[in-house]
């Protein structure tokens, strides 16, 4: 049996990195048997009481506050620990660099004034101060802290933006700026694949495989997780894009994230596609809308992110520009599909709804994607006429195409509609003869305002109503005819895709290029890290406002005297 | 302007083949606009109005009720039509074929006794009874009808299973048995792919697909669309993927569906693993676990779908079976994973979910697999450990690995546990010799109970770690190290793989042999279809019931005996 006996110092801040020291030394004490040293919120007293330390009549504590325990032999031991302490964090300090080390953020701003980046690592409830400080002073932020609270994200991103400022994060871990890795960050070769990520160890297992595979990464640019959340409405990752874009150095984007909400998903897509450079996407967990969408590859996981973006780097300067299909007018850019068969209907949403905003349909995916009437579309629309409530005591619509008919009609008769799709679905059971009906309808919808439709023929050469008339007789009323949804949906998306401007004031190039100075504040590791990099980098010598601190503020003093 | 003019006839049943010629044939006569006849439920009313008929004064009416409604020039035009109707219709009765038609099932297999198969396509609320005397007349039904309920769907799946017979439906659109269409279905060259869809189109889609790349289909099964719903629990495709695993004609199997319930998802991904056969997977918009895991393919749609079964049919035969990791012991057949990555915890649940059940995680994808406790795992637990809860105050565990040594022990302590997984992230930030603390520790677990540790390694060549030397600590003491997360993913699923055992009657081989003889309840063109494609076929004059429906009961028998 051991004894477990703490100390807790009131508002005492020491570096993360010196807590994880100063844990070590006490354990490798004599007589001691384990120990902890952490800030005392309640998950890290669970922590400890969960691996063994006996903490169940500790006072209140909180974040501000230092915990410090040791388990050991007898009571004497353990007291022995506790006492020595103040001597070990003060030999710890005796060991480190004597580098200048301004106070404040400005001081080293004065020091370092060729310093574009400040890399942000201290507690959350300081970061969004030291941050917006940072960016009145005309820096880009790395902001590695969590626990930053959201509005001050979406304020601070906000403002960036205006200035031409990059803000990546809150819970930023990690970036390559300029060859110079921020956080944690793989050493990679350099190269022409540009990252934009929402996520840190995304990031590096990507450029990590880039690199693995015999590829180089010009930039690797982090955004915080949160970036892609409806609200901040991925202001980080539409500045990376733009930049990524313009930048002569990237010839192949890959963007990673997890599955980003909803509404940010057809935006970014339409920025990637926009910067009109071969794009890798994974959104990790996210239904891809197929393999390909015009520049767009949407990647299964990680490891074939990285293979993608290699394969296509070294492709990316000989490959032509592929033909785009024309953008349909935009006085009707709107999408009106009449399925019947409900699965190619599923399908067609399923793609169509990561590029094109508003959809919906009679078979939502999402809630919100549910039109309120199914007899009147709305916006794009995506609608099974195959199902019950169309079908019930009448004929199947591959049978019978009486209400596809006057549905293609009541379409045509929207002016906003821009585009038509149906499938054609023939074989066995279905209707002997169907584009016999729907050719004269399509010349029709055509003729009016030269409305585009395209048609899917879902038919083999064995089938009874021969599969080469069906397709010649659409296409002779000038349908555009395909065999597979996926092509159609392909097609269709490049016809309708959005018009994008990126309005903001971009991130300057020449801030992406050269050498790369940097302010640290917060982790010593990270500044440790700059160094060994080579890089320019002053550490700022911060400490927590005053105010509740006093007391540890004293002792620290005192240390820093002696 | 055009005047509508309407009859209602309760009780009255027709085919509803009958009831779109009829009005094809209203809508040609002479002062005609545009006729409606359709069974008067309140969605086909509100079609009708949508489309320039006049029913606001109509009355109550029902599904059982048969809705005639003409809009023509004047009144007594309007009028003309109506009074034609028992004309046209006793016109169209006499150009059918006078093929002997039993009116009950039971005469219908007297006739035909060698017809194993039943279809039905009466409206739903008909279609359980019919389909409970089918399965007591020991034949396999496809079942086309849909608002059949969830409860009968239940019941009659059991039933069916217990004796061996398969119930596809209801609402399944399409079957090729034998080479021979049920329902709506292309014709297609025979061959050595079988599959199976809960998806009528997109089985169409698929067998198309195959078809026009060259392929052939062996057998392909529908199953209903609610089949993979966790209260169904994927009957009819657990029997079809039984059986194709059996079939000696089938050589790669496909599987389609829309996303199936997760607790479904893992049953028959295990299935389809134990066919052992090359299986192509399309559970359509599902985040697909990888490219590969064991015999199993992922498509990110049924083009993919299709050109992967074409590509591995040709390759079936030739290509040896790889080896596969053996299962852990079933005494310890639990992971737990402990990253320190968060993107790569998150990828490696993604993955892991779609084969191991229950699995639990602190970064939940749904809110079914939420750990009680992060300090305790259950069952397969997926831990990021770089999360803010356990990073409050203290570095992170990329830098730390102290929590991450407690928790390894821990989870060795857990008899149930087989297999430990953790990521090792290298590169600037990260700790400079992870290997160095792990090593000891994955020794001692692996010394216990021989627990297997899979190791991420992820880093590059020139990370400050040095990576071969990681790798190679690692290793020293039994860690089996992959680079990439989806490759240990991959790995690991295979070393944990459920077994599975099929414990009901197997459908029997035979009746999936030879020509296909059958007998149909409803359509009359999937009757017509059935004898274009030679098959041994016969129609029963099926009749609702009688109670209610004796008006017109009687009209139909006048009509007959003229």
């Amino acid at each position: 049996m051991s004894i477990s006996k703490y100390e807790i110092r009131a508002g005492a801040y020491y570096d993360s990195v010196v807590l994880m020291q100063l844990q070590k030394s006490l354990a490798g004490l004599e007589g001691v048997v384990d120990a902890g040293v952490v800030m005392a919120t309640p998950a890290n007293r669970d922590l400890l009481q969960a691996t063994g330390f006996d903490l169940s009549n500790m006072e209140e504590a909180g974040p501000d506050d230092l915990l410090i325990v040791v388990n050991a032999g007898s009571e004497a031991e353990a007291a022995l620990a506790i006492n020595q302490v103040d001597e070990l964090l003060r030999r710890r300090r005796s060991t480190e660099t004597h580098d200048f080390r301004p106070r404040s953020l400005k001081g080293a701003v004065d020091a370092l004034p060729d310093a574009k980046w400040v890399l942000i690592s201290i507690p959350g409830r300081y970061a969004a101060g030291v941050t917006e400080e940072a960016l009145d002073l005309n820096k880009h932020v790395f902001l590695y802290s969590d626990n930053v609270a959201l509005e001050d994200e979406i304020r601070l991103k906000r403002k960036a933006r205006e200035t031409g400022l990059l803000l990546m994060g809150p819970d930023c871990g990690t970036a390559v700026i300029n060859g110079i890795g921020l956080g944690f960050a793989n050493r990679l070769r350099p190269g022409n694949i540009g990252i934009v990520a929402a996520s840190g160890t995304g990031l590096q297992a990507v450029s990590t495989g880039v690199h693995n595979l015999g590829g180089g990464v010009s930039q690797a640019i982090g955004t915080g997780g949160r970036d892609l959340k409806k609200e901040v409405g991925g202001i980080s990752a539409r500045q990376a894009l733009d930049l990524l874009g313009r930048d002569p150095q990237t010839e192949v984007i890959v963007l990673i994230s997890k599955p980003p909400d909803a509404t940010v998903v057809t935006e970014l897509l339409a920025a990637a596609q926009a910067t009109g450079k071969p794009t890798v996407i994974n959104f990790i967990g996210f239904a891809a809308p197929g393999e390909q969408l015009g520049n767009l590859k949407f990647a299964v996981n990680l490891k074939e992110a990285a293979a993608l973006a290699v394969d296509m780097s070294s492709r990316a300067s000989s490959s032509p520009a592929a033909d785009k299909p024309v953008r349909v007018s935009s006085d009707a850019p709107y999408l009106r599909a009449l399925f019947s068969g409900g699965t190619l209907a599923y399908e067609a949403l399923l793609a169509l709804q990561t590029v094109l905003s508003p959809i919906y349909s009679n078979i939502p995916i999402w809630p919100e994607q549910q039109l309120a009437n199914s007899l009147v579309s709305q916006a794009h629309t995506v609608l099974d006429l195959g199902e019950d409530e169309f079908t019930q005591g009448r004929l199947h619509p591959m049978m019978d195409n009486d209400l596809r008919l006057r549905r293609l009609h009541q379409e045509a008769g929207d002016p906003a509609v821009g585009l038509i799709m149906l499938d054609v679905v023939l074989g066995e059971g279905a209707h002997p003869d169907p584009a016999a009906e729907l050719a004269p309808a399509i010349a029709q919808v055509r003729a009016s305002r030269g409305i585009e439709v395209v048609a899917i023929v879902l038919g083999t050469d064995e089938d009874p109503q021969d599969v080469g008339k069906q397709v010649r007789a659409l296409e002779q009323v000038g349908a555009v005819v395909f065999r597979e949804t996926a092509d159609a949906v392909l097609y269709a998306a490049e016809r309708l895709r959005p018009e994008v401007s990126y309005d903001y004031l971009p991130l300057p190039l020449a801030d992406f290029d050269g050498e790369l100075a940097a302010i640290n504040v917060g982790l010593e590791s990270f500044y440790e890290s700059l160094k060994n990099q080579g890089t320019n980098a002053i550490q700022v010598d911060w400490r927590p406002p005053a105010g509740g601190n006093e007391k540890l503020m004293a002792i620290l003093a005192k240390m820093r005297t002696k």
